[in-house]
């Protein structure tokens, strides 16, 4: 009994913390769900007041329906979801009343069949519409809607004499509860998908600084050993640009909808706000981080990889490997901060550095050839073979043993050569993700840039 | 006014073919349209025909509400969908009552305001939990239906007495149309989420095999020129991998969940058909396959890369690269069809064939050291210098051309080293797709291994 107690008492514990974490990692989403609690007790007072229920009447179940339904985290998405509800609705509505009135004029038996013919090709028709992948991506939702307020104003035609009253009512309680979620999203603490989208590329530009010099830390420091914790933190900071690319296209469409929304009517403020964000330049912004994020993988799977150069030749190149990345990380976090602050940044200084953190890379190459390209050590090295076999035998499974035997002999060199090549491709890289930085900046009017916002 | 009908001639054209490439893609598709059609038009039937629509009343919609919302694609997903829908109308019945039973004993307005608080806190506390990763994950589609079967009963038993009449009207039509579905997408024509995944997983592998070969023949073929079509081939073929992982998970998640399901009750076919297949190591191949496809994106990235080795030094290299590369393109091959025709497979003859192309460039590499490791012209190659500025040239951005003349310094054998170390990096993570697929292939019972299936 006090087992089983103890372990509800875990079970609770636990839920706690779960939840706790949740509110912590971003606290609107507290003001969310009280924002949807209110919208919800709002809207059943249609129910609850004797004179709006008078009005209303039983549909009002409706109303509450498309509150639970339509009221996302963003206004996009909320506007998103009650266009596209809103205008299934009424598509269907015309199309049923057209089916209506063919199915009015002859005998109850054809009128049965060709509602059911109706229901059939309808039901058949928009299923497959749902599998084509623009289809799929924009109104989903409508087209869901579409086909269920279809066949609820045809169906019921059959037995129901007034289906204008069911479809009039359906429509003006959808409008009620749609009403009351684009007001308590726009509101009251609103959340502005450009807003999202905007923290996403500062988060995604930061986590992204934090794997490159955890990765060449990590390489150049302890490699025999298996630091989790570092390899979590690489981890972290490119999974996030590598998994957001759906999210943030949702986002951008989103966006795009709304300005088109907002383009034909409405409120100037509004309106100003969705102009001045470039959904598309956020992207574009996206894309090229996504290409970035990639060499960063590459560069994690130098330091995973089964074959290593062994430390004693990685260790003459640390300090300029670890400079040219912490350069990198630098650019980045001053990309970071350049959007967060709305200021324009130097792509020019940004640059400087790291040209001059290059050179020093290339003149350590140089300087130091023998060993990097030694072509007299490739093919009888015994020193450093014997280092590779330590890193080998890390290796479990039978079949690599037997490329083991077969692949140490390829230059314990390469490895490193890959490394190196990465970290100077990682820099043509982030010269794209500079300029569409740099154009983000021009397009959103960001502050113009200040001497005194140099990097130290 | 012929311009106009030109047009809409156009858009049609461009609809229709749309809609056959979807149908083309999976025919499955266009069964699975009209089985939802048809499913619809059953569950119409409840009000179209007298005797039914006597017995159950208006709310036979909320069966056809169950029927759009719940039919879906594969086997998996509608039990998955169905199972949310029921239990979360269930659990919030009980609720309902619970709150109905306190509400019920003073006063209207006590009432009312007991109601509205109710409404408020489940709204908000249902809203918050949805944001719970695991929640979100698993049982979103449930939660929503809880708070809406919730809201509907707590309402309306404000103004209705009967509230035990609606709940079990609303019970009772569920179970309809979630039976219809579920009786529809096992029977007729069923899609098995385990098909799905198989399917999946074999044409991963070949898009991976198909992205191997094209890469490396356009890098040692004609690097300069932009070959968009091989470039299409290499790009989607890891990227199918890339993006498959949260639908694979949904497909696995469901898998487990109606084994579960199954487990507990149900007919022995089924039972036995799901029980058979390891759900989990479909997981371990797609991880494994997520790792390998890394490595294709980092190759890949080597032939976009702006730095470029002269084709003259990697031209001899050129046959023992492209050897081991179709030798690792026939081993994912091996893989896929081992997988499709659920025979087993000799790891031991794929490993050999790669290892003897991997000896085969490692002697390469060591038969021509001076060019590729060339110390001497490390220093200044001018030739080979002449050769780089070529590849740069096709950088554009103001930025690069800094970089430029430093980067161009930098060993003009890196790009090929990091090439080649990413070759033999891949074997090294086809090792554990090679082990993860043995692993599946023993765990599902495939067919034993016969000499005569050997790979010539």
């Amino acid at each position: 009994m006090n087992n089983a107690g103890e372990r509800v008492r875990r079970c609770f514990g636990l839920a706690w913390r779960t939840a706790a974490k949740v509110g912590k990692e971003d606290p609107r989403r507290v003001v969310h769900s009280l924002k949807v609690g209110l919208a919800l007790t709002l809207v059943s007072l249609l129910y609850l007041i004797k004179p709006l229920f008078e009005g209303i009447g039983q549909n009002a179940m409706s109303a509450v329906l498309t509150v639970v339904v339509v009221m996302e985290f963003t206004v996009g998405a909320t506007l998103g979801k009650g266009l596209n509800r809103g205008l299934g609705t009424l598509l269907a509505g015309s199309l049923a009343f057209l089916v209506e009135y063919v199915a009015d004029i002859p005998g109850r038996i054809f009128q049965a069949v060709f509602i059911g013919s109706a229901v059939f090709i309808l039901g058949a028709v928009t299923t497959y519409v749902r599998f084509i992948p623009h289809i799929k991506k924009n109104y989903d939702y409508g087209v869901m809607i579409f086909l269920l307020t279809f066949n609820l104003i045809t169906v019921s035609s059959y037995r129901v004499d007034n289906v204008w009253a069911i479809a009039k009512d359906r429509i003006a309680t959808i409008a009620i509860g749609g009403g009351l979620c684009l007001v308590m999203s726009l509101l009251i603490f609103p959340n502005w998908s450009g807003q999202e989208l905007h923290n996403s590329t500062i988060s995604k530009l930061e986590g992204l600084a934090n794997s490159i010099q955890a990765c060449v830390v990590r390489y150049f420091n302890d490699s025999e050993t298996q630091d989790d914790e570092s390899d979590d933190l690489i981890y972290k900071g490119y999974k996030a640009v590598l998994d957001s690319k759906s999210k943030d296209e949702t986002l951008i469409l989103q966006g795009c909808e709304i300005k088109q929304a907002l383009q034909a009517s409405w409120e100037p403020r509004w309106s100003r706000y969705w102009h001045r964000i470039p959904w598309r330049q956020y992207k574009t912004v996206g894309i090229t981080l996504l290409h970035f994020s990639y060499t960063v993988v590459a560069l994690h799977g130098c330091l995973l990889s089964e074959i290593q150069t062994p430390g004693s030749i990685r260790a003459l190149y640390k300090d300029s490997c670890i400079r040219l990345a912490e350069e990198v990380s630098k650019a980045l976090r001053e990309l970071a901060n350049s959007i967060r602050n709305k200021r324009q940044f130097s792509p020019q200084a940004l640059s400087d550095n790291i040209n001059e953190a290059l050179q020093h890379l290339n003149d350590d190459l140089k300087s130091q050839p023998q060993l990097f390209l030694g072509s007299k050590n490739f093919g009888a090295a015994t020193n450093a073979e014997e280092d590779t076999r330590v890193s080998f035998s890390s290796v479990k499974s039978d079949c690599s043993s037997m490329f083991e035997s077969k692949s140490k002999e390829l230059s314990y060199a390469l490895p490193f050569a890959a490394f190196t090549s990465m970290l100077v491709e990682m820099v043509a890289k982030l010269d794209r993700v500079i300029d569409a930085v740099d154009d983000l900046a021009k397009l959103s009017h960001f502050g113009e840039f200040r001497d005194e916002d140099e990097i130290e």
